[in-house]
C-alpha cells in the first residue's frame, strides 16, 4: 500500500481546531476516542510518551497540544498512516518521532528507550468478527492482527518503573485486558465511558502502572452525553466532555 | 468450634421481617449483600439452587421467600453456621438441604446433583490482608481460605448446561473473578453496585453462564443510596433498592 494522494485526504480540526488532522477520506477515520485517551494521560512537560499504533497521529497531537514540552513517539504498522502522522506533526508544528514497525518487532531505536507514558487505542474488533471492512487500511486498523496481550506486554517493556499505560478499548474486551495485565502491570484502574446516564459502558479506559501494587479500582462511569436518549450528537456532550473535545481540557480522572 | 448457644445469637428480620435470621451476636453477621445477591437470581419455581458458603442461610432464605417452589441447597464449611442455617430454615418454614463441607471436597450427595443456579458471596478479604478478625468464625468467613478460582470452578461443575452463577464480591477482586471464569463459564456480565451516583463501585455482582458464548458486558452501576453524600443509611436507599430490601422485590437486572 503506497502513501495517500492529496485528493484522498480530508482535513479535520480537533480541540476547537487547535489540532488539524489530515486523514484518508475513505478507510479508518479518527473519532473522539483518541481525544479522550489523550485527555486521560497525566503527562508533564519533560516526559516521554510512546503511542503504540499511532495511526495518523491524532492522540499524540492532542496530548502535545494540551501539554507542551513532551517528547512524543509513535509506532505505526501501516506505512501510509505513519507517513500521514509525520505530515500531521509538521502541519501542527509538533515533533513526533514516528516509526513504521510491527509492535512485535520494534526498531532498535525504540527498544533502547523507555517512556513515562505509553498510550494505545488498539483495533476494536476481534479477528474474524468484522469482515466487511471496505479497504485494506481500515481492515488492518479495525481487524486486530496483534492480540491485546501483545500490546500490553510491549507497553510494559517500554515503560520506566512507575510509568503508566493508558489504553482505550471496547468494554467487552475488559476481561482480555485485565488478564493481559496480570503479572505485567499493576495498580489497574478502569474508567467506563457510558454514552448516557444509566446506559452500559461501550468503551473503557484502562490505566495501569509498571510495578504498581495498589488494588484494582472500577470507577464510576464517565457519562458522555446529556439526557437519556440520543438527540444530536455534537450538541449533546456533557460540559466536562465538551471541555475535553473542544477546549482541550484534561479528562477529570476520578480520585 | 461447637454450636452457638442461644444467648450468643440475635434474631434479625429481612424483607420486611418475612425472613427471620438467627445469627451470632459477635462474629460474621449478614448485611444487605446476600439480600442483593438473592434478588439478582432469575430462578423459577421447580429449579434447584445451590449456595456455596451459605453461612446462616440468609441468601437462600431470601431467595426462597421471593420465589416459592425452589429446591434449595447450601454448603457451609463451619459447623456452627451450617447448624444455624438448618435452624433458620426450620424457623422460616423453608427447606434447605445444608451440607457441612469444604468446597474442595463436596459430599457425594451434592456431587451427584446439578443445579440451575449457583450463588455465592465469598469472603471479601484476601488472606493476610485482614488480620484483625475478632473470632475464628468471623476470620474464616472474611479471611478467604479458598481462592476465588476454586469457588468458580466448583460452581461451574455443579451447574446444568446453561445454568447460571451469581456471585457478589468486592469490586477490587474483579480481575481475579474474570480470570477464574476464563474457559470455565461464559456470557459474563458485571453489575457494579455503587453507594451513590458518581461514586466508585465497592461491590459487583457477577453473572455467568455455563456454556455461554455472549460477549462480556459491563452494566451501568446500580446505585444504592439517594443523594451524593452519606446521611442516614436506612432512610437513604433508592426506591428500587428499598423494594428489594424491604419488599423482597427482584433486582432489576439490566437488559
Amino acid at each position: 500500500m503506497s502513501g495517500f494522494r492529496e485528493d484522498e485526504l480530508t482535513r479535520n480540526g480537533f480541540l476547537d481546531a487547535r489540532v488539524q488532522l489530515w486523514q484518508p477520506a475513505r478507510g479508518y477515520r479518527a473519532g473522539v476516542d483518541p481525544v479522550l485517551l489523550a485527555a486521560a494521560v497525566p503527562a508533564r512537560a519533560g516526559e516521554a510518551v510512546l503511542e503504540l499504533g499511532c495511526g495518523a497521529g491524532q492522540a499524540l497531537l492532542c496530548l502535545g497540544a494540551r501539554v507542551p514540552g513532551l517528547a512524543l513517539a509513535g509506532v505505526e504498522l501501516q506505512a501510509p498512516y505513519a507517513d500521514l502522522a509525520r505530515r500531521n506533526a509538521a502541519a501542527n508544528g509538533q515533533a513526533i518521532d514516528v516509526h513504521e514497525a510491527d509492535l512485535s518487532a520494534l526498531p532498535e531505536a525504540l527498544k533502547q528507550r523507555q517512556f513515562h507514558h505509553v498510550i494505545a487505542n488498539p483495533p476494536y474488533y476481534k479477528a474474524g468478527a468484522h469482515s466487511q471492512a471496505r479497504d485494506d487500511g481500515r481492515k488492518v486498523a479495525l481487524g486486530e492482527g496483534t492480540p491485546l496481550a501483545d500490546w500490553i506486554a510491549v507497553a510494559a517493556r517500554r515503560l520506566v518503573p512507575k510509568g503508566r499505560l493508558h489504553m482505550i478499548q471496547r468494554a467487552d474486551r475488559l476481561p482480555d485486558m485485565l488478564a493481559a495485565c496480570d503479572g505485567v502491570l499493576g495498580s489497574l484502574e478502569v474508567l467506563p465511558l457510558a454514552p448516557r446516564q444509566g446506559r452500559a459502558a461501550e468503551l473503557v479506559i484502562l490505566r495501569a502502572r509498571k510495578g504498581g501494587r495498589a488494588g484494582f479500582r472500577l470507577h464510576a462511569p464517565l457519562i458522555l452525553h446529556e439526557g437519556d436518549r440520543h438527540e444530536r450528537d455534537g450538541e449533546s456532550y456533557r460540559p466536562e466532555i465538551r471541555a475535553i473535545l473542544r477546549d482541550g481540557a484534561a479528562l477529570p480522572w476520578p480520585a
